[in-house]
């Protein structure tokens, strides 16, 4: 899934709602002014209509595409976790527990591997205000509760299933900042996914 | 490290407040009231006066022990920390890294392991709220990033200490799982660990 895909399936959604014209972009532009100005001023210190203002936008079309100043932050978690349930349902009977988790990571790493800046910048936010931490830890540990769940009807053991995408998740957060930190861009997320999937197995490795 | 320790480390640290005589045995009354009463009737719905006529103490003496409710729940959190870190550190340097992050894990079940019954009501109450769920989350996530750091300071590479400490803390909750969740006791905490442990380098072995 291409991220005009995502944008696309967002502005039809607010668009349904009629509460006015669909400006086409503004989504993108109004994340990209939130994030920057999170980033400058802190995320607190940040109102809607600076961030509209800064999107050349009112803030009624802000509330057109986030319920609010958090959720430019959290509003892709259900498409991301619809994306990686399915990748992980649609993975072959013969693949193993963690083949699964992989494909679900994939798919993932197919929606923020995207753009790294964007994803850099997210971080940063983020991991700079308390509260949003907490929101993101819990997104990951429900985003891995579903990865289990899903494992499950698999016919995969629930401890199993739950070690496997704890691991994951450990793997994808991992694999994550080393790729947001490699500044000159020559290492991609799911390269990055792989590589911190083979270090866990020789770390596991018995001397 | 026994529980007797970190009681009286605890009662020790109160009693230099000097606001009034410290009650031998009422820690453990207030924790054990707490919990009961936040399973019973539900977190928010507890006040701390119930909790102190239920362990026969006054509030006062509550607030000797518990800056609020909540820490009733997470007063051992930097205890925990503090004794997984000395273990992690006191490890040999032929150890691996895995086998520092292993010690770490036992002197935390060395701690936690004492009570299953105590664990087990604990993790029932913070599962049932989401603000516990949350404030639950960031504490292991800050001991996952304490146990990194200290790994870094044993000369191990940051994206291999934030693997094995991620890893080691998925080991962790899964095991810490199944071991309240096995009623009769015959599992031992330090046991469910070295099990998941070996489950996970299976789980990472390609087939």
């Amino acid at each position: 899934m291409s991220p005009d895909d995502i944008t696309g399936g967002r502005g039809r959604r607010h668009y349904t709602r009629g509460v006015g014209r669909w400006e086409p972009g503004a989504g993108d532009r109004l994340r990209e002014a939130a994030l920057t100005l999170y980033l400058e001023r802190g995320f607190e210190q940040t109102m809607v209509a600076d961030i509209a203002d800064r999107a050349g936008v009112t803030a009624r079309t802000f509330f057109r595409y986030f319920a609010d100043k958090r959720e430019v932050l959290f509003d892709r978690s259900a498409e991301l976790e619809r994306s990686a349930l399915a990748a992980l349902e649609a993975a072959p009977a013969t693949a193993s527990t963690l083949e699964a988790v992989a494909a679900a990571l994939s798919a993932a790493a197919d929606l923020i591997g995207q753009d790294r800046e964007l994803a850099r910048k997210r971080q940063a936010v983020i991991m700079s205000t308390a509260d949003l931490r907490e929101r993101e830890l819990i997104k990951l540990a429900d985003l891995s509760a579903a990865l289990a769940e899903g494992l499950r009807r698999r016919g995969v053991p629930a401890a199993e299933a739950a070690l496997a995408t704890e691991a994951g998740s450990a793997v994808y957060r991992v694999a994550f900042q080393r790729w947001v930190d490699t500044e000159d861009g020559t290492l991609d997320l799911h390269e990055a996914i792989r590589q911190s999937f083979a270090q866990l197995h020789t770390l596991t490795t018995p001397h």
